[in-house]
């Protein structure tokens, strides 16, 4: 019988008996640690350093000793002589480090896996929720020697090549799992077409890159350690991509970039139209996308100093529109009732076929939509919150021109969307500007004086901390909008029907143009020269925008039996720069916590970035996305008139507890009764 | 419970207990009688039409009677009503002949399935061994009929189509087998694009086309019955093209064209010199090829009165070089020692890729090779005439400038190849020529009066029956080169070692300007006005050619352990036309029984046919390339000294029993003692 020893893993702390005679890396496998690997155990990579530490380990009864294992073999020290630089700046001396692939037990040992000889690393993403992604790209790259042919062995180059892909995949993966035999395994075919040269050309030593343990995409000389993909949310306005090393998992680069659409029409439906009503249209939206996504990757590589051909993979969202317009399928009839899609479930395209300048036998995988007007963004939003994973029922909305709403949890998970109109995004508002330099982004109105004080983007503090304040403002951001609206309702200049009340002593509430209206600021504060007011039009855009998105909310969770969600995530810029608090107020989302109301950023970018730095995502989102309930609310019977009692504010009543405190104190309006009853 | 009856299903005769209520079709599934169905049960495509035979069937103890069935159905008697001529020309009434997916059983019935609603129907190959192909294409249609969208289910149209495909799969099917989920079926990127107008076109009633139960790759508006395909045989010389109806297995046109690449060079060797020489060779090489595989595809589909984009899949063969440079693939390393083919194994690819002008998101299927120089030609003969499903050893010959042998039986199959020259196809022969008018076919010498007598090509008879034999002969075809090799050694004039023997008494011996000749026709017989001699130099053409043969085959046959093959099967059109009595006089094939050597014309063609109809031989053949064992001829320490004894004709011992009583009756030539001793 083998002889067995005690091994101890550190930091993990696993122990178990294993035979003697294994490698560590092995005996680690067996002990259920995972250690890097990627030359096939020949001593070439260096991932899979590990350290024996010495000394009497009391707790685990064993005393580890660097004789406990093999000597150094003269392929470790040639690999070690290579890098005096990493031994220096680590402390480590030769014999106490060493490759786990090639020391073999001989005796007890404790032995410490440093954190990047660790497989399945895990990255840090910044979000509100910090969330740890486990790296598992889609690609995984094998060193592969082979036995150059000659007269008597002539086997072909693909054959020759799948062979010794097998065995290095079963080295570096392990027996355990269930990896394709060579006769399994593909190749791409441009890849097969410069196949024989390069093997020639490396003296049959490459690494290859093997798309989802299943096919050959890319054979490079010698041994190459990193490749690179990218991940792109296509907003209607903003294209953003996000390059990232496969193997870390860290981002590289970071660009942007207007959507070039934006010409053929602002919003989706205009490009639509644009595409219906031009013969070619389509194809420009598609052509114009297609070369700002190959202008950001050959920024992206230019930046992180990487060939665009070392891009393998891409994940694209979008939403249902963009989605259509990037894989060239004519989106008429997405713009046209029933409003319907051509596709839900994701795709997996070679970049060639797209024209996206990546090696051309990468993949370009699109992540599934939902529903008609809930794209491959939402998606990405589930697969970086993950409602689907949690015993509590989470509402998550995109809010945009169009908002997408997904409540629910690992039971059940319903969707819908509605169109809000552009006011929520400072549009379609007399004032309305996007939130740049010079726009208000903070309203507070003092309901005793009826004076208003304000925060400028690119000023420091209220306009009121500044003694002169003059000729600063120029209009008025969405997170302001809903900030005036609130304010309006909540010093009682409006009321719950949200109409200007009449009688109230100030200057600022006057008759203008199209009806009364309240200035915010005066011709003087402003570099426009004319006062800036919020008017009755103002906020019936806005009572509008916010009772589509409540009527859309309040449906789900009827239909979900719910009273309020556990937790609402606002996602997108909107969603980051608005006051909750405000937002409540005038009813724009249902009544929650407000300290379980969490603003989440791009949601989509995360979830793009997420799935491509991890494969099982992408099956794991297939799966979700089948089985989330769509609700259509043109189609809900309740709709209309939900929709009209929701255009009214709150008022004191059950329920919205987490702001009653401030609605205004008075007699509820015979008009807002009840109307956020189920 | 259910109440069960009897039914008998003929031809087959199987009979068997069924619930009422089934429908016959179901019915007859469940007994193991597959009847065609590609409406989904719609009663529209009236491939499952039965006869409801009436009578008392003493043989199985049953009354059968119409009225055991259901009436018929509003729809069944509609599709009868738009088809009076069927109903004529068949002698039938409608009640007799029932859409079995309508018809449900209520009592006893003998049902009669006529041969065209039967599945998996079979056509006969014209070929020596009189073979039936069962047709099981690669690609199957379904018709699907969905709701159209509303409001209320706006769900996308790829996944409508799918959820309804697999609905009508298994209704076309039956549940047992295993069929994809909606989920699971995929559609290319390529008819995805075109999906959503034809959907609406055709009122979402569609015919789809499914690849390997996987992946849809067109969609056809309304009820569409079949689907094209095209077999292609790349020679180095001729590429053969079969267009074939894939549902009835049916040949609708055959083309055939010089293949273009042979202004770059004669034979394979020069073309891949060419290759090697010019920057833009290979470019040259595969562009050319491609143009002439769209031409023939255009002719044939003219000839069969089909749009090109009807054609869904090809099914491809050829040697090593054509197989490389059809796909694109440098051939360089085949023609460099040790002479490495880039892949073997057969590859699936997009037409689009390959620029053929069939259904762009049509498959191209390229058949593996096997060897260096043992082709995808080879695979396709093995796919027709099957030595891997025999007892018996079969030794498999494609002749030509290169020859390929495969030997072997259900356990075992051996392959080389050998450069035989081109004196086999009648080039490097002084007056050779190709099998063309005025070509000679058949020569035969008198033994005593060392006379000739020879038949050519366009002309009836023997030369000597016509009276007055003039200007008709232009030279002579491989054919007659083999017959006179062998009957200037059957005559005495050369000797075992391929000598002229001096001091014969003929005129027609004499020297010539390259040595001793043979002289077959005078001047005045001919077109060219000079005598055409076989020359010394002629037969030694032949004597190294029928050495490399024969060696190679000898070598098979030892490393087999056997003495000689039970059956030999010669493809290639140079196959059908030797004598192959003369063939192993001189010993360019082994000895075999001759009523067990047949000639099959062109095997691979008829492979490439057979793979293009039935899906399952690809994996088959996939299956035994991979274990057929590769001989490297030039490797094997005994193939020169083989080679040098086997340039000898054979002699009067045991070895060659079955033409010994053809071989002069003298004395052994000491040299060619036993030359095929193994």
């Amino acid at each position: 019988m083998t002889k067995k020893h005690t091994i101890i893993l550190q930091p993990s702390g696993s122990r178990g008996q294993v035979d003697e005679g294994m490698s560590v890396r092995s005996a680690a496998r067996e002990l259920g640690v995972e250690i890097e690997s990627i030359c096939a155990e020949n001593a070439t990579c260096g991932k899979c350093m590990v350290l024996i530490e010495e000394g009497r380990f009391e707790k685990y009864n064993i005393d580890s000793r660097r004789e406990n294992v093999s000597p150094v073999s003269t392929e470790e020290a040639a690999y070690f002589a290579r890098r005096p630089k990493l031994l220096k700046d680590k402390g480590w001396e030769v014999g106490q480090v060493r490759l786990s692939c090639q020391c073999k037990i001989r005796g007890d040992v404790l032995i410490n896996v440093p954190e990047e000889s660790r497989g399945n690393k895990q990255i840090v993403r910044k979000s509100a929720t910090e969330r740890a992604i486990e790296v598992k790209p889609a690609i995984r790259k094998y060193l592969v020697t082979m036995t150059p042919p000659n007269l008597e062995r002539p086997i072909a180059d693909w054959e020759r090549l799948a062979k010794g892909l097998e065995t290095s995949m079963a080295l570096v993966r392990g027996t355990e799992e269930k990896l394709p035999r060579w006769y399994e395994l593909g190749i791409d075919y441009q890849c097969l077409r410069t196949l024989s040269k390069t093997l020639r050309e490396a003296k049959w030593n490459v690494t290859v890159s093997v798309w989802q343990d299943k096919e050959v995409i890319e054979v490079q000389a010698g041994y190459v350690e990193d490749s690179y993909g990218a991940a792109v949310d296509i907003g209607s306005t903003t294209v953003a991509l996000y390059l990232c090393n496969l193997r870390t998992g860290e981002m590289l680069a970071a660009e942007s970039e207007m959507n070039p659409q934006i010409v053929y029409g602002e919003d989706v439906m205009s490009r639509i139209q644009y595409a219906i009503e031009n013969p070619d249209g389509l194809e420009k939206l598609h052509k114009a996308i297609i070369s700002t996504l190959n202008k950001l990757l050959k920024q992206a590589a230019h930046e992180a100093k990487i060939k665009m051909s070392e891009i393998l993979e891409m994940v694209l969202v979008g939403n249902s529109t963009m989605h259509h317009v990037l894989l060239n399928l004519h989106p008429k009839d997405l713009g046209l009732a029933p409003f319907v899609p051509t596709i839900h479930r994701s795709m997996d395209i070679k970049a060639r076929e797209l024209g996206l300048h990546i090696n051309p036998s990468g993949n370009i995988h699109v992540l599934p939509t939902i529903a008609s007007f809930v794209g491959a963004d939402t998606s990405a939003m589930i697969v970086a919150e993950e409602p689907h994973k949690q015993d509590e029922n989470w509402l998550l909305i995109d809010v945009g021109t169009n908002a997408e709403l997904i409540l629910g949890n690992r039971k059940r998970l319903v969707c819908t969307s509605t169109p809000t109109g552009p006011a929520l995004e400072g549009a379609h508002v007399e004032y309305g500007m996007r939130a740049a330099p010079g726009a208000m982004e903070r309203i507070v109105i003092d309901e005793n004086t009826l004076e208003p004080k304000y925060k400028v983007i690119g000023v420091t503090g209220w306009n009121t901390d500044h003694a002169e304040f003059k000729g600063q403002v120029k209009g008025i951001c969405g997170s302001a909008i809903i900030d005036g609206v609130a304010e309006l309702f909540r010093a009682g200049i409006v009321d719950s029907r949200g109409k200007f009340k009449q009688g109230l002593d100030s200057k600022r509430i006057r008759k203008g143009e199209s009806g009364w209206e309240y200035v915010i600021a005066w011709a003087e504060e402003t570099s426009i020269g004319r006062d800036i007011p919020m008017t009755q039009q103002d906020v019936r855009q806005i009572q509008l925008a916010k009772a589509a998105l409540f009527t859309a909310a309040r449906t789900l969770l009827n239909r979900s039996g719910l009273e309020s969600p556990d937790k609402i995530i606002l996602a997108g810029g909107f969603g980051s720069y608005i006051d909750k608090e405000k937002a409540m107020l005038i009813g724009l989302i249902p009544d929650c916590e407000l300290d379980k109301v969490y603003a989440v950023g791009n949601a989509a970018g995360d979830g793009a970035r997420i799935a491509l730095l991890n494969v099982e995502k992408r099956n794991e989102i297939d799966g979700v996305t089948r089985k989330v309930e769509r609700f259509e609310l043109p189609t809900d019977p309740e709709f209309q008139n939900q929709f009209m009692l929701a255009t009214s504010f709150p008022h004191m009543s059950e329920p919205f507890p987490h702001i009653a405190h401030l609605i205004p104190n008075r007699k509820a309006d015979p008009m807002a009764k009840n109307f956020m009853s189920k």
